[in-house]
């Protein structure tokens, strides 16, 4: 897929007009307080090679739109009315995003009203509207210090017509979305439904996955919450493996399509002696398959550890029972279940009778507070966002790349996902630093 | 069981002839470094009316020896030979208890060798008996960071002879048991062997129970660092379970006939909502049974959270496919996952169709490294047992009873469990804490 | 001094005639949910030697009443109004203490209010009494997860004529009163001017200190907590220590009086080489000196690392700038900054120039949150605090002694301080642990 | 400052003809494990204005040559022998990225042999030179779990010609510095002084520092995990300052020249009222000043809470006693207990007498492990490392940038500090956060 300039820009909803509050700070800076100034745009390539293969010059170049407050803005702030919703599964961070946006919202644009939609879009559907919930500085006091969201969430979509009646009937300005790529997908509905309609709304979205799958994006938010939080369960099977005789560790961490937790949990406490993850079939079989290495390395080192990512060997697995859950993933097969089978049988055949330590933490993982770092990076996300949404930016995504808060067109986050390239140097790392060979079988 | 005080007397091998390393610090005290004077006894009950009932007077009243070092020891300090070896699960601890005896035993007694056998009992047999390793003070200087134990472990029993031979091999004076109940009861055959052959080696237990179940003891070693830990695991499904509707969350926690863990971990941080203990049957249905409780929770407050422990609700279990494990313990049905299913049953038929998170921690708890409470504790259980098995002791077991450090008979150690009284105020404490009623139905 | 059984009877307002909410399933239990029955008392000491020189039949020996929920109460609980005042410093659990006291007396016994006085005693006098709060479950939520006191605290004394009219004014009928002996020396006062105006209002203390030096007290609430953080800065200075040439930590400690969090700290994590406590004096100079130590490790280690607590080494001091503080603590001189001056300049001498790393870390350790243990303990502390407060107990503090829950006169908690015994286990663990010398210098 | 693409180009020692250990693995790849090609590089810069500024086409913009493993390399692995140094400050992730380099070394290069130098430069010393050790996969096991660096450390330089006097005695043909930008000069001086022998030793920097300070990269290995730590401190003196009357918490945070920790832990956790750095001056005094600012939020909330860079507000410290230590940096006037007397000061006399709790972490804050998010930075920075050294890249430092590991010329690390920009979106986040002025005074 090659982006050109134009699928980079982002809607806006008209001129702004507005003095923002932060007008007489930007104009007395030197600069605006950007890593570039608020109508520059930012590369999405940084790769000589790339940009010469591209043949065009450089301000054809695709390019981002910087995130950040503006000089003006589209909605006088006094009259403006805000919603929040937050969708999908838990994400270490929920609770600081919708901090931030709270707090943003209320000391600096003063703006009329904050609603938040109770449990994800349901929150929306007329059944729901009476939970609606007003927003202010003491609601949000103390929420970063706690897991999970405090509006609640849930999967799957709603009738975009009856969602945005509600937006309507609270007079909503400004709805960011905060949720994975389904949700945005929901998102996209309501913004064509508010176009059909002729609406005045701005639908502003903050992108979550704690697979880190997502395009355009560093590192999702809460990621490095989860993946610290990951490690702390391979450290538990390394210990139970290395205190038994035969002892295999084998962990299942997040990551339906992208195998970026199980990879930078491995290597930041490096217990792990073989990662598996979607990016990278696998066989079982033969001398060079995933069994024979770990026999071998239960021979030599009398234990071994395994961490695989949920999505990784799917097509090792029967087909039956794969049917979907509401918000449209493929419901798996339990990958983790299998190999703790076929590793035991293995084992057992091969005169090495194992002692398996099987853990799946899941939510122990995803339901924890985000840590130093996730905070400071939702609270900033949180400000992009407001900015965005208060000048008019719609069906738009704020999202950090390259370290800029930047933004993009909504459906290209929902476009493809971010996966470990097999190639490239993470997955390399992770083969430094395991020792395992570049691929099982074949 | 009625004790009387002659019950309660440790077997000693003969008279204490060395003088003790801390032959002159204890003399230039004024009193020696016990709560109790070294040849002084302690209560093993402080209830008046308990005591008036014994209707003994006060020297006759059962009551325990006190542990420490003695001015006199048995053994010729620099003539002795020391085993070490950890049997059964992990536990937070060992590690410090490894440490703590090899450090006392090098720089206060000076023995001449310390050996560690590898994996339990396995390591004194035959075939593993090359595996032995010698234990200095660069071999513990670390350890106590780490969760398991650097002996690695194993469940179940192995040959007495075989193992005495090895001891007498290896010329071998003292033999310190870090174990379970079933651990023990290994031992107590080893005495046993040692006995009839004549022979001049104390055992020394330092008993060991993640489930808090031993007798005469205060709290076990590793008890506050795993309940500590299971708290992280409720506070998980507590998340969970508030941002989903209808949120149902079931941590299953360690305890198969003593719910300490499960009743310490709610009170810890007050998320749970039923608690449910191997001590106090309950039954499912009725207006007065769990899944009405449960049901009235969620209809009341949108969510729920129950603690199980493992042993808890046996008799509701199908009886099939009850089997027994290598060491002896009945290998439970899964209660967690049977609640699972009986509650969501339960919910969705009343109209409240749930969301539920369950989670099994188990290796994540017990394979952490020591907080640092249980690293004091076990520091000084080991020191006790160090100075126990100096002094001859044998057949003989260190615990932490109402706050002193005493030895008691090996075999009253295994002689039941402690469980949480249904008539205690701990139990209490958790019916205060979580509002749940004295029991489920009946 | 030798206590009789009749210094330790507590003070009744008078006959408890109303139900308590506990009567029925105090009633329908086999025993009560006491390790004793509520009207069974507990044996102060259960040393064998000890209690046969009393003297005295096994029911005049001195003993304690047990706390817990009674059949009966004092106060007819729909009527009755609650105080609670925090006092002194920071403490890991008061916030515990708080929520424990609120949710009893609301769940369970539903009393009328539940005031909140701000700012210690301060918000007892007329001048602050508009700042009172009233406190509900939702007040008290969350407030185990944080460090220090929702009520805020403050030291020192206030008149008790202006308090006690405060107390009238709202109507109180008990009052909790958290804090160290000036608190409770403060509290007594209250309860003399409530005895000379015959009134009818208990008061109830839960006696804090982070040094845990209270006497009749297992462990002061917040105990653990404080050490096991503390543990983490020896741990920072070893590692500094460790990795400069001649590396010298020290790191400064709680402990007026009492040198409990120095010796559990450094026992916990085995880093520290030299233990110093207000109860062992010590000299600086000679070959048994602290000098000559220090210098003799870190000849032989590279490094060394004392723990010292605030207290130790006072009479070392110089007398001048002694000032007494608002609490009537004597104001004392830094012993860190003394020894970190003292042992620069002797290893300069020594032709050993050191790297010293000082810290001096108080306050952030006494305002963590409470771990798990001590989340337990003062949950319980606090419902044995209602239970005695109901039943009309006054002049009384509930403490926990042997590992029972008790109730003691109040001015017996502040009859002296509990220290380490430089001739007990405690003290004798420390030289094990550190090899340091049973003492420096005479 | 404008770099040309030629200031960027790295010096290698001569052409790689040895094959790498990759070089199969490397072939069989569709593209080489990197984001970019081996021989690619990546842009500086890739702000479209900044681009456009430079005049020059793609091919001719500053760039940098990307790190990662070579197919040729220019030592002949067998027969390498390598040295490394840890220099400097204490700072978390030194263990790991020793640990890093001695894993790849030693698992993919099998070189002959790791010497580890202790003691930072003075380990090169002839004086020293019995102290090195050799290091091998044993040896750096468990390290990253602790803080420090088990090479120890020191500041300050030592003369060239001696040091590579002992790298010629072992036979050391890459050196590996990780230290801060006095120890790049140190490692400047050591290649300009194996140039003017004419050896074929190559010196490759992992450039260290806590404070974020370097230029062309990201992030600093350990910063991190260093501000995380920080938040702890600033939360301690946030909850003491609620405790009492005008409570006022002062934390310094590290920070000679950049405010970058101070920044960052302010954001974390959102209790900081006040954020004060080297990069933007301040006033006490007059109606902007920072005195009435804090006097406002006293009157207003009860309490504040400070934050300060070590370095900042240097201008209002008096010029009396600033010295340079051992490593050139100025030594500074201490601020916070500056500030510390100011604001007690000036509220004493505003009838706010206030309650001080002032932290200087410091060492607590350095010497703790890295953080799972710091030590996968880590091993990568010292994969990227040892591919550099073994590729003959020499006078080299590898760097994090953009989010890509790329190859600098040494001086350029030296060349001057990262700071946070005044008019940039770091300090427009805290302002947002905190809610103070753009600036105090004037």
């Amino acid at each position: 897929m090659t982006l050109e300039l134009d699928d980079l820009r982002v809607r806006t909803l008209g001129e702004c007009r507005y003095d923002s509050p932060f007008a007489e700070m930007l104009a007395t800076k030197k600069t605006s307080p950007h890593y570039v100034h608020e109508d520059d745009r930012v590369l999405v390539d940084d790769t000589v090679s790339v940009l010469l293969g591209r043949g065009a010059p450089i301000e054809r170049l695709p390019s981002l739109e910087a995130a950040g407050p503006r000089r003006k803005v589209y909605f006088d702030p006094a009259a403006t009315s805000v919603g929040i919703v937050t969708c999908g599964g838990l994400c270490p961070g929920l609770n600081d995003v919708i901090r931030g946006i709270v707090q943003e919202l209320t000391e600096h644009y003063h703006v009329a009203h904050i609603y938040g939609f109770r449990n994800g879009y349901a929150g929306l559907t007329r059944q729901h509207r009476e939970r609606v919930v007003e927003l202010d500085l003491h609601a949000v006091r103390d929420i970063n210090n706690d897991g999970g969201t405090i509006l609640g969430s849930s999967r799957g979509d709603q009738d975009a017509e009856e969602m945005v009646d509600t937006l309507v009937e609270l007079g909503i300005d400004v709805l960011f979305v905060i949720g994975g790529d389904g949700s945005m997908r929901g998102a996209m509905k309501i913004t064509k439904e508010i176009d059909a309609r002729g609406l005045d709304v701005a639908v502003v979205g903050v992108p979550k996955t704690i697979d880190n799958d997502l395009p355009y994006t560093d590192q999702s938010f809460g990621f490095q919450t989860a993946f610290a939080q990951a490690t702390e369960f391979i450290a538990s099977v390394f210990v139970e493996s290395q205190a038994a005789e035969n002892g295999v560790g084998i962990v299942k961490l997040m990551g339906r399509h992208s195998g970026f937790i199980a990879c930078y949990a491995a290597l930041s406490n490096n217990d792990a002696d073989v990662v598996l993850i979607p990016e990278v079939p696998f066989v079982l079989d033969g001398p060079d398959g995933l069994l024979a290495r770990v026999e071998e390395h239960v021979r030599r080192h009398g234990q071994v550890v395994v961490v695989v990512a949920e999505g990784a060997g799917q097509e090792l697995l029967e087909q039956e029972g794969r049917t979907t859950d509401a918000s449209g993933n493929a419901k798996l097969g339990d990958i983790g279940l299998f190999l703790k089978e076929k590793l035991t049988e293995h084992l057992t055949e091969a005169g090495l009778p194992p002692t398996v330590r099987y853990l799946d933490p899941s939510y122990a993982i995803r339901s924890v507070a985000a840590n130093a770092y996730d905070s400071v990076y939702c609270v900033r996300l949180a400000h992009a966002a407001v900015h965005a949404g208060m000048a008019g930016r719609t069906d738009t995504v704020v999202v950090r790349w390259r370290r800029r808060f930047v933004h993009i067109p909504m459906r290209l986050i929902t476009s493809h996902r971010n996966q470990v390239d097999p190639d490239g140097d993470l997955w390399m790392s992770v083969l430094e630093a395991t020792g395992q060979p570049a691929s099982f079988g074949g």
